[in-house]
C-alpha cells in the first residue's frame, strides 16, 4: 500500500495536483549543492566507466573508518534496500525463515516474498511504547531462523531500541547463532544516542544509506558492513547485477562524508523542530502516539480507523499518508513523514485533524 | 575469468602501472559533454530524489517511439546486465532452462549459476563464421526450455545473425513457445544492418542498454522492451531493489537520444576504422579471426593456445585482453576490445602479436 499510495501521487503531482506529501521519507531538501557539485567534477573527469564492484577504494576506506572495520567489510550499494533484497537471496534462498520486529518496512517483507523467504513478525505496541520484549522474540526464533532485521531507529515508529534491551537481543541472537541485519539509516540523524549493531562485534550486519542524512534519496546509494565472507558474496552479486554503483555518485558521497558533522547537526535539529511542531498539532485530536526520538516519522493511532481508506480520501484532499497495514498489522494506524517544510506540514497535519473530527 | 582479469588490470592500474586495455568493451572516449551537462542541470534543479520504479515517463515515451510499442512495455534499469539476471529471476526460479547460443557474454551464464537456472549451450565455430543453424537449436530446446538469449550483435565475435537465420531462429521459438531475449546493446553502432527482435512482434525480449552508444557505461542505464505483463513483474522487482535509476542519469540518457543519430554516426565509423586496422595487424600473424560486423570486439583463436595463461602472461607485458574461456568452452580463442585511441590499440596489438610468435 505505501507504493501504491506513493506512485499515486506522484501521478496526481504529474497531472499538475498539489499534494501534501506526508508519504514518504524523502526529505524535502535539495541535496547540498557541494555535493552535486562534487559528483558534476567527478563526471567531467571521466569517472563515468565500469569500476570496482564492491565501490571505490577510498569510499569504502573512509566509511571503514567510521565504523571501525577493515574497508573489506564495507560494500557499496543501490540503496539500503538492495541490502535486505541481496542478503536475504544469498543466505536464505527458499530455506529458512527471517524474525523481524514489528511494525516494519514493507521493503523487508515483499523482498522476503518475491525470495520465497518465511517472515515472522514479533508484534510490538503503541501501549508498552513500542518496546521489544527480548525473552518473547527468542519464543520466534527456531532452528530454521537465519535472520533477525532489526530498524533501529524504527520506521514507522520512530523509537530507538535502549541499549539494554539491543545488549539482551544481541544475546538472544548470538545464542540463537542468528545474524542480525542491523537497518539504521536513520540513527545518524536520531534526537536519542542508540548504540549500533556494529558495537556488539562481527557476527552481524549493519545496513546504511546516504539517502536519508545527505537528502541523497534519489543518488540511490548505501553500503553494507558485514563480515568478510558475506561482503565478498555480495560483491560477487553486485557483479552480476548492477555492476557498481556510479562512480561519480560514489565521489558525491565522498563528499557527503566530508561535510557530515555539520549535516548531521543542521539536519537533525531540523526534524526535532518539526517533530515538536507535529506533536504539538496532533495533540489536538484524539489520536493517540508516541514522541519520536528520531526523524522521520509519526505513526499515530486512532481508535477504529480503516487507515487504508483514510488515505485515499485523503489523498483527495491533498494530503498523503501511507496507512499502518503497509508496516504490518496495523489498521489502525497510519504513518506520517516530516518531511515537508514547516508551514506545508502544519497544513497537511491540519487537514489530517479535520479529517479525523 | 573475464571479471578476473578486468578487476585485476584496474588493481594494477591503481598501482600507478600502464595498462592497454583490450580487455573491457568499455569504450576509451568520454560521455559526451553535453549528456554531463544535462545530468549537472537535472541534479540542479532538483531531480535527486525518489521517482517512478518504472523510469520517467519522457524517457519511457522516447524509447517506446524508437521501439515503436507503447511506453507501457519499455522499463528503465541500471544497465543491461541486470535484465538478464531480473528476467531468469522472474521467469524461471529453479524451474526451466535457458539455452544460448555460444559464444556468448559470461554475465548470462554466472547470472543463470547463481538463479540456479540449468544453462544450455548451441556452440558455434569461427570455421562456419560463427552461423547458427536453427535446426540444430531445436534440437537443445525442451518442455524445460523458458527463454533463448541471443546476442545479436554478437560479444565476442561481433558477427550478427543474418536476417533469414534470425527469422528461422524466430520461428523455431514460436513453435516450442519460447521467448528469445535479444541483447542488442551493440546493434546501433554495428557496420552491417541487422533486424531487431521486436521486429518480429511482441512474444520477445529486447534488451538495450546507452553503455556502448554513447560511452555511457559506468552511468547504469539500460531499459527492457517486453510484454506488458513481464514489464510490470519487472516494475515490481525494481521497487524491491533499487528502486529507481537516478532521475538525473535518465535525464542524462534523453539527452543522449536527442543526439543519437549524430553520435551513432561519429562511433560507428570510428569503430569500424579501428576494427579495419585491428583486422590488418592482426592478419601477419598465425591468427584466425572473422572480421567484425559490429563494435567493439575481435575473437581470434591461436592453434594450442592455453588463452589463460595468455591472458596472465600478457597482463605482465602491460596488455589485457580476455580468455576465450570466459565465453564459452574457447580456450585457443581470445578477447581484444577495441576501446583504446588507436595508437595505443596498435601498439597493444603488436605486443599480442610478438608474445604469439
Amino acid at each position: 500500500m505505501l507504493y501504491e499510495i506513493s506512485q499515486r501521487a506522484m501521478e496526481l503531482e504529474s497531472e499538475g495536483k498539489k499534494i501534501i506529501k506526508l508519504n514518504v521519507g524523502d526529505p524535502d531538501q535539495p541535496t547540498p549543492k557541494e555535493i552535486i557539485e562534487a559528483a558534476f567534477e567527478a563526471m567531467k573527469q571521466g569517472k563515468t566507466k565500469y569500476s570496482f564492484y564492491a565501490g571505490e577504494k577510498t569510499l569504502r576506506e573512509k566509511l571503514a573508518n567510521i565504523h571501525n572495520v577493515s574497508a573489506e567489510n564495507v560494500v557499496v550499494i543501490p540503496g539500503s534496500k538492495w541490502a535486505f533484497f541481496s542478503i536475504m537471496y544469498l543466505l536464505l534462498k527458499k530455506i529458512g525463515n527471517v524474525v523481524i520486529p514489528s511494525p516494519h518496512w514493507t521493503a523487508y517483507e515483499i523482498a522476503a516474498k518475491s525470495l520465497g523467504v518465511e517472515t515472522r513478525f514479533y508484534r510490538t505496541e503503541i501501549g508498552s511504547n513500542w518496546k521489544i520484549d527480548p525473552e518473547k522474540l527468542r519464543n520466534l526464533i527456531d532452528e530454521q531462523t537465519q535472520l533477525l532485521i532489526l530498524s533501529n531507529p524504527n520506521n514507522p515508529t520512530s523509537k530507538v531500541v535502549e541499549n539494554r534491551i539491543l545488549e539482551e537481543i544481541v544475546e538472544v541472537a548470538n545464542e540463537k547463532k542468528v545474524a542480525i541485519v542491523s537497518d539504521e539509516v536513520y540513527r545518524d540523524l536520531s534526537f536519542v544516542r542508540t548504540k549500533s549493531i556494529r558495537d556488539f562485534g562481527d557476527n552481524h550486519i549493519l545496513v546504511n544509506s546516504f539517502s536519508k542524512t545527505f537528502a541523497m534519496t534519489g543518488w540511490r546509494i548505501g553500503y553494507v558492513v558485514a563480515g568478510e565472507e558475506l561482503a565478498g558474496k555480495m560483491v560477487k552479486l553486485n557483479q552480476i547485477t548492477f555492476t557498481n554503483v556510479p562512480v561519480f555518485v560514489q565521489e558525491a558521497a565522498l563528499k557527503a562524508l566530508e561535510m557530515r558533522q555539520r549535516i548531521i547537526k543542521e539536519m537533525s535539529e531540523l526534524y526535532r523542530r518539526r517533530a515538536d511542531l507535529a506533536c504539538k498539532v496532533l495533540s489536538k485530536t484524539g489520536l493517540r502516539f508516541t514522541r519520536p526520538d528520531a526523524p522521520f516519522y509519526v505513526f499515530p493511532k486512532y481508535d477504529q480507523l480503516d487507515s487504508e481508506r483514510f488515505a485515499f480520501d485523503l489523498l483527495d484532499k491533498g494530503v498523503a499518508v501511507t496507512p499502518g497495514t503497509s508496516f504490518g498489522d496495523y489498521r489502525e494506524h497510519f504513518r506520517i513523514a516530516l518531511t515537508m517544510p514547516e508551514e506545508e506540514m502544519k497544513l497537511g497535519l491540519e487537514i489530517i485533524c479535520e479529517a479525523l473530527q
